[in-house]
Order: structure tokens, then C-alpha cells, then sequence
């Protein structure tokens, strides 16, 4: 059997795309010009790689390499289908590798962070209490109830400590039973970093048990299941440069091979039985296939193994930390110079933060300035909530109804990451202060 | 905006693979070559179509050509993402036309027809009662209970109508309450097509409603939701030629618009609360994002929609089937010459279907046949029970226990289609010969 880097490409670039020999983390978009209202094109200036991040040069080259080799997993006894599934499993082996998975932990493809939560919810031990700040993203806050589990919602923190201590109290006050927290990493609305390592340990003093949404995370720092002792951790392809429809669910194996099945179909059962005596009966598969019914997605589960290898080999996360910590200083420091401007936080100026940075304009409705932005000046951002209302509302001291899906739509976010060249952030700054004079 | 046309490609073959533009059926695949035990290697036979198709060209190209301009869907105000917005609402379009969808009907975007099948498991009003063959792939068969619904299973039917009578004595016996047949428009065993527009009807007379897990169907003929008058079809884009981690299903808005959403999360809600006093409080969306939480696979959608245009355009699906007939016919009679094989088939050797033949060669293991058409030919098959164990078991009047992952197997299953060239066909009735002699 060929190794994979012997496979084939289907293709090779017809435009002057950055080479990703050269450099691992050049992406697709960066070749794309976008119209402007007033004639002409401008090279696009992608800010909302939270929302979903452009693709990685090195993933597409994966993906290419990969395609015309395409076959069913698990199921075939052809070369192609051999290929694919060893493809798979190696893919699964890397990602658990990027995320320093202890050795038993399950590591199962899902299509996204949501889906990867709404399977966690689907497993969790009945009568399992969930402890979530209500600053967090929406696909952290629901999926909980929707499975029959209790949630505790607790008050924004001002600062990491009081997040560890609220934590703390409220596990105390809730001694008996399954209890889980649910914490993300990074703040999808501010890009602050969240106390994980500790938060872990409170949880796990008052004998509960802790996910990471690492959503936002993991596009922008190396993550460690094994240190942090977190018990599971969910993030999205999209966001890690490889949007091809899978996300990752890794952690503890023993209330996820307990649980039903997520999907009931094949892939997911060992021996199944039908008649009309005795109707339907199932045995179920008790590894990953257990919770990945269906034909796994195999060119999703290559394309964020290609993401991992690509963000971590040769210099890695340190050289892309620091050139983001470079535009972000510069970025911040822009925005602050700008009297109209105010920057959202939880935990106040100082706080450590990943590529993303929210802010209202004084003067501006939040939609029309990012339509204006893009129209103007080709730089796509995001206006809205983020699908994190309740912090969104918080944060601006907003309390009226709002809509992620148009109508009030409150604050604009510009994030950014692998691949960002230094004159978009400044051509955003010279736009905000072009628009503000 | 521009139009999707004029999306630049990312990249272009460096291959001779088949031009696209001369042919819509052409497929990555054809260009890759398998190792032979004895050495060399040899033009790969993909003859495994209905576990996974290969990509088409066709796919592949629009995939290249959007993947630099990815965005995030319904989230952005940026040039790429409102392109992205609409290259996916686009394709829903693109794919309801190609279903023949009635106006008002829902087409969601999941990522498989297991998982299409699940959705609605889930979206059912509360105690209906499912009726399914014993016959059915495992993905109709299993999802239903998992959500509570009381199954009713049908005895294997010798012939079409006789499937027919037996639906509407079960209905007549179970005249109260939400009723729903759950039916397959081809067998992914033997590849004989069901009658399903009278199915329809016989549940219709009853008041129940029909859900059409059209997997293999759409991949050979061409379907229509409106004129077979079917509440619901699913498929997958892997047996589509579209690999990329998605599914459809589509159909009658009301039970899907009633039902809580599939996932929680960002994008299937209006308005999100959270506080430490109240909890957390939300209102759904109440169209097909209710559904679809968390970032739309776009990638994955736009593929499906593009399988959808290749497979329509030009001679479209007229084409496609003559030729399937072609090799269908030579195939069966070549099977039929050799003494050894046995096919396998649920309505006799007349009936009607698509290309997928399942068979038994006296003297061979299916897995090690399996295995040795592929490391002595070139030649990709898939052995086993094809997540079908009941109707196979059934067919082989079998009945200890099976294992699709494993343990006895015990049958070899041919499928083909699109790109399929007489070589492969006729490279395996020579493997056959050669093995059985």
C-alpha cells in the first residue's frame, strides 16, 4: 500500500498561490481579490477566521492528493478502501496526538464543536448536572437541557480567579451525583483565555468532571488534554483551517462506551437482528464506531490531521503565536487610539487573548459598519452577537431582545490568524478612522 | 457579487485525468492505479459505488474553484462570506430542483443518510409507530426505536406487490395515531428497485406518510419527492459522487418545523438568555436553520449541488443509465455463466434495478475473494453483510450470528456507475473465471 505522501495530487495551482512548502501556514483566500462599491478590486482581507477560518494551503494539498483515492471505510476489501481506512485511522492517531490525548482516551470525528457537545450531551449519565457560565457560546449553553440534564448557569466572572472560585462554590453546593463543566478556552466574543488548568482541578477536587470547548483555542495555541487533566475537549474543522464538515470529540472512553449510540445506523452495530416475531434487535459496536454510525468522513478527518501536522511542524505554534501577538498589539493599539471605538472584555484590558477582538463603534449600528467595511475597503468582519447573546448583551449592558439572524445585531468582531499579512489589520484601522473622523 | 462561474480555481490537473468539460460522468478515480501482489500495478477497478462512489470531476472542480473564496455561511458581513451564503442557499436550491421537491417542503442539509434518518427519528410526534422491512439497510431500520417509536417490522416480500399488500395490512391493522413507512427506493444488497410510488399511495390511503431512504436510488435514476408523492427522501453525497461529509433530507415541513431542533446550538436559535436566577432560556428558528445548528458544511453542500448539475445536464441521467444497463447486462450474464456464483436477489432474476449485484462464489470465502480480486486484479469489491445483516442473512438462509466488522462474511457485492468503463466489468468475469476454474 502507497504511503500517503506517495499518493498522487489531483491537482496543482494554476495562480501564484503562497507556497505552503515555503511556509505552513499560507492559506487559500490569500489570492482572492473582493469588488468594491466604488469600481475596481482590492485583495480581500479575511478578519473572521473565528467564525471560519480560510483553508490552509497544506490542507488543500492533503485533500487533492487524497481525492481521486477516495473510498469507503471500513467497509471494502479494495485497495482504494484499505487506503482510505488506514487514512482514517492514521488521521485519528494524529489528531489525538495534537491534542496529547492520554492513551485511552476515545477519540471520535464529528462534524463540528456543536455536534461534539450535542454527542457529549446525548452520553452524559442521566441526571448529570452541568455547571456553564452563561458567557459562553450558545452551542455550550443548550445542548445540555435538550438531553434531559440540569443546568446550572453561572454569573460572568470578572476575572479568571473568581471563575475558578464560582466554580468551586457551586460544585459545594451541589455535592452528590454526575456533575459536569462545561468551559471554553478562549472567548469566542473577546478571545480571552479562560483558566483551564484550574478549573479542571476544582472540578475534578469536588469529583466532577470537565469539557473544553476549544474552539477558539486551538487555532491559536497548543493544547494539552494530558496537562490539563480536562476530560473531554470538542473543536470544529472550520476553525482550524480544514472546512470539509468534521469536527473532533476526544476524552474519557467510560460515559461515552456507555452511553447509546449518537446515531442509530450502520457502522455503529455489531450484529443486527429483524423479524416480524421478534421485531428489531441490535447489538452495538463498543469502540468509536459505537458513536460515528454512518460512512465516516474521510476527507473531513484528513483535512484536520493535515491542519495539525501543518501547525505544528518546524517552528509550529510558536511562530504563529507570536506573529499574532504581534498584529494583535498592533491591532489594539489602533483601536484604542480611535476615541469612537470601545473594545469588549471580560476581564479587562490586560488580560491574555488569542486573535480575536470585539468593539463597538460610537456613532455606527454595528451591521451597517460591517457591510461598509466590506463595500469600502474589501475587509470581511463579523457583526452580531456571535452566537453568545447572553455575553454579547452583558458586555454592552443591552438587555433588549435580540436576533443573530438580523434585527439588532450589536457589535462588530474582527479576528484573525494563519496566513494574516499585516496590511489588513492596518488597512482596518485606517478605515475605522476614515469612518469615525 | 460574482457569480459562481466566475470563481477562479484553486488549482487544475497535473494529471491526464478524464476533462470534465467532455464528459460530466468522469471520475478522479480513473486515474489511479493499484499494486498487484506479484508486483507492478494496474488501473484500480472501483467497482464499490454503492458503499462510497469516487468524486466526480465535475465535483471536484467546483469544490476547487470555491475553496479559496470560504466563508463562513449565514454569519458574516464580508464579501466571502455573503458569497458563501449564497453559493449555499444556492445549492439547496440546485438540490431541491434536482429532487423535484413540492414548494413548500423543507431540504435540510445533514451529513449522511444515517444521519438524515436520525433527524427525523427525532423530529416524529411522539408515539409513532414505524413500519420497516426486515429487508432494509440497518440505517431504516435502527433509528426509530432509538427515539422511542414503537417499530413494526414486515416480513422480507417475495415481489413487489406483494410489498404493497403487506404495507397496507399492517396500516389497516393499525389504524390510530402518526404512522410512518420507511422504505428504500433500491436495495443496497441486491440493487432491485421497490415500488414506491405505491407504497405511497397504499400509505396515504391508510393516513400514514412514507419517508424514502433514497441512497442508492439517486445515484442510478432520476427521482421526483412531488410526482411519487413520497413526505420525505434521504440521500448521501458519498453515494452521489460528493464526499465531502454531507446528506439531504427533504420534504413535509410540518412535523420537521414542530420538532425540537436536531442539535443545539448556534445557528438554530432566535433569541438566547443566561442567567444565574432564570437559566437559560431560548427560542428556536423556525425554518431549515431549526435544524441545521452549528456552521453549515458549505463545502459539503456546494458538492452535492454540483453532483446534482453534472448528473442532469446534457443527456443527464438518460446516458448514465443506458450505460449502466449495458454493463449491468453483461455483467449478471456473465456471473450467470459461472457455475460457482450465485446472485443474490429478493423479487427473482427479472426484476428491475440499479447496479449493484450481490453474489456467493461456491468454494470462496467472500471476504478472501474480496481480498484476492483486489490484491491479484486490481479490482475494489466490498464483502460482507453491507450494514444489511437481516436481508442478507435472509437471502443466504443463514442464521448464526454476523459481523460487519469483522467475523463471518458472507457475500461479495459489485456496484457501479458513473466513469465505470466495460474494462473493469469485464476484468472481473475474467478474475471470477480464472478463480472458480
Amino acid at each position: 500500500m502507497p504511503t500517503h505522501t506517495a499518493l498522487r495530487p489531483a491537482t496543482t495551482p494554476s495562480v501564484p498561490l503562497p507556497s505552503s512548502a515555503d511556509d505552513p501556514h499560507a492559506v487559500l483566500s490569500s489570492a482572492v481579490n473582493a469588488p468594491l462599491v466604488g469600481g475596481g478590486e482590492i485583495g480581500y482581507a479575511a478578519l473572521d477566521y473565528a467564525a471560519s477560518a480560510p483553508v490552509l494551503r497544506r490542507v488543500w494539498d492533503e485533500v487533492a492528493a487524497y481525492a481521486p483515492h477516495y473510498g469507503s471505510v471500513h467497509r471494502g476489501a479494495g485497495h482504494l478502501s484499505r487506503l482510505s481506512t488506514e487514512l482514517f485511522e492514521r488521521a485519528r492517531a494524529t489528531v489525538a496526538a495534537f491534542l496529547d490525548c492520554r492513551p485511552d482516551d476515545r477519540l471520535l470525528f464529528t462534524r463540528s464543536t456543536t455536534d461534539s457537545l450535542n454527542l457529549l450531551a446525548a452520553a452524559l449519565p442521566a441526571g448529570t448536572r452541568v455547571f456553564v457560565f452563561e458567557s459562553e457560546h450558545h452551542a455550550a449553553l443548550l445542548p445540555w437541557a435538550r438531553h434531559g440534564h440540569r443546568v446550572d448557569c453561572l454569573p460572568t466572572p470578572r476575572d479568571p480567579e473568581q471563575a475558578v472560585r464560582e466554580v468551586g462554590s457551586a460544585l459545594a453546593a451541589a455535592p452528590e451525583g454526575p456533575r459536569l463543566l462545561c468551559v471554553t478556552g478562549a472567548s469566542n466574543v473577546t478571545g480571552e483565555l479562560w483558566p483551564v488548568r484550574e478549573l479542571a482541578a476544582v472540578a475534578h477536587r469536588h469529583g466532577a468532571r470537565i469539557v473544553l470547548d476549544a474552539a477558539q483555542l486551538v487555532p491559536h495555541r497548543p493544547v494539552s488534554v494530558a496537562d490539563w487533566d480536562v476530560d473531554w475537549l470538542a473543536f470544529s474543522g472550520h476553525k482550524l483551517y480544514a472546512p470539509f464538515g468534521s469536527g473532533v470529540l476526544a476524552g474519557r472512553a467510560d460515559w461515552l462506551d456507555a452511553a447509546a449510540p449518537y446515531l442509530a445506523g450502520g457502522g455503529a452495530t455489531r450484529v443486527v437482528a429483524a423479524d416480524p416475531a421478534e421485531g428489531v434487535r441490535v447489538t452495538w459496536a463498543e469502540d468509536e464506531a459505537r458513536h460515528e454510525a454512518g460512512s465516516p468522513n474521510v476527507i473531513g478527518a484528513v483535512a484536520i490531521a493535515a491542519a495539525c501536522r501543518a501547525l505544528t511542524e518546524g517552528a509550529g505554534y510558536g511562530a504563529l503565536e507570536a506573529r499574532e501577538r504581534e498584529l494583535l498589539s498592533a491591532l489594539r493599539a489602533g483601536l484604542a487610539a480611535l476615541p469612537a471605538v470601545r473594545e469588549l472584555a471580560l476581564f479587562g484590558p490586560e488580560s491574555e487573548r488569542v486573535a480575536v477582538v470585539s468593539f463597538t463603534v460610537r456613532g455606527w449600528e454595528s451591521e451597517a459598519l460591517a457591510r461598509t467595511l466590506s463595500d469600502r475597503y474589501g475587509i470581511g468582519v463579523r457583526s452580531g452577537m456571535f452566537c453568545a447573546q447572553p455575553l454579547v448583551r452583558r458586555l454592552l449592558d443591552a438587555d433588549g431582545p435580540a436576533d443573530d439572524c438580523g434585527g439588532a445585531l450589536q457589535a462588530v468582531r474582527v479576528s484573525f490568524g494563519a496566513g494574516t499579512p499585516r496590511e489588513h489589520i492596518d488597512r482596518l484601522l485606517a478605515a475605522l478612522a476614515e469612518l469615525t473622523r
